[in-house]
């Protein structure tokens, strides 16, 4: 029912924009009433938002599960490794979503939420491995920039697959710091 | 006029909250019409952002300014360093304006979507300085972590100076990808 739901509201919020969909046209464009899309999702915008705790609860899991103790970005990079399943699914979806919401300042600034709570979880789950908070919260930043820039790489069609953006990012990630990281940067001293 | 109108709903915020304040209200305290009120701020909610603009402004004036060619966030610690009295200014004003954000979801919401602006600012500044758009993005990113961290030290307390927190948590990224950095972390290997 919700992918359904999901489904159709993509179809509308792609073809007329996501101010002028209300939550009725949603419902009758999947074949329920209004009331049942209600019961699903509080309002027209959750729609779009329904596997954020789905992604928290995987990330979180996945960083749970890294095999060894490592510090904590080569740790977010195993854990972002070992779900890629996950990034890769649904493309077509993920696009669609992606235009929404890129066209929609409401849904920008719902987006940035969905991204700090994630940031959050990913923190939570890094001091659960004993990294302490004031670098567990560093770390789960930085970790959802590379996924950040690694999913508006894949969506953008880049040729490289995701485990190598995922490498490529936290290899970039490693050279912020670095005087001679064949950026283009001259070395004067700090 | 404006700092006074900040200062009289800061006040109110702080006293009745931010949802049971009113425009008029503000503009009552600060002893101007609700009309000159709003030639100022197109609602209750900008008044608290309204330096939004000159913090950009400053920070991207600071990256621009560095003056040495460094690698980017080196490049970021030097152009946060040179804005240190900004960071320290209007203490008191500060710390009432960030205990109504946290809460009000409605003004956490909008504080994200400040910090992805200043994000966007830094990244910008740091591409105007040679940073591939790749990288600066990142970078920018793990810039407004820093400053964000420094910040609730700062507002807690913390007995270190602000160069001194700017220091330690550029040391601290600086450490996310080593397994030694003596933050406990076990060193076995990726």
């Amino acid at each position: 029912m919700r992918p359904r739901l999901q489904r159709a509201a993509l179809e509308l919020f792609s073809e007329r924009g996501f101010d002028r969909t209300t939550a009725a046209e949603i419902a009758a464009l999947a074949n329920v009433t209004e009331r049942t899309y209600f019961r699903h999702f509080p309002d027209k915008r959750e729609v779009l938002f329904d596997g954020e705790a789905a992604m928290q609860r995987s990330l979180a899991d996945a960083v749970a599960n890294t095999p060894a103790r490592l510090a904590p970005l080569p740790m977010l990079l195993q854990a972002f490794l070992s779900v890629v399943p996950m990034f890769e699914s649904d493309r077509e979806l993920k696009e669609r979503r992606h235009r929404v919401i890129s066209a929609t300042p409401e849904l920008q600034e719902r987006e940035l939420t969905k991204l700090a709570h994630l940031t959050d979880a990913i923190g939570t789950a890094l001091e659960h491995r004993d990294v302490p908070p004031h670098i567990a919260s560093l770390a789960a930043t930085c970790g959802i920039a590379v996924l950040t820039r690694v999913r508006l790489e894949w969506l953008a069609g880049d040729t490289r697959d995701y485990p190598a953006l995922l490498a490529d990012a936290f290899a970039d990630l490693a050279s912020l710091f670095d005087l001679n990281a064949g950026q283009g940067f001259s070395s004067t001293a700090v």
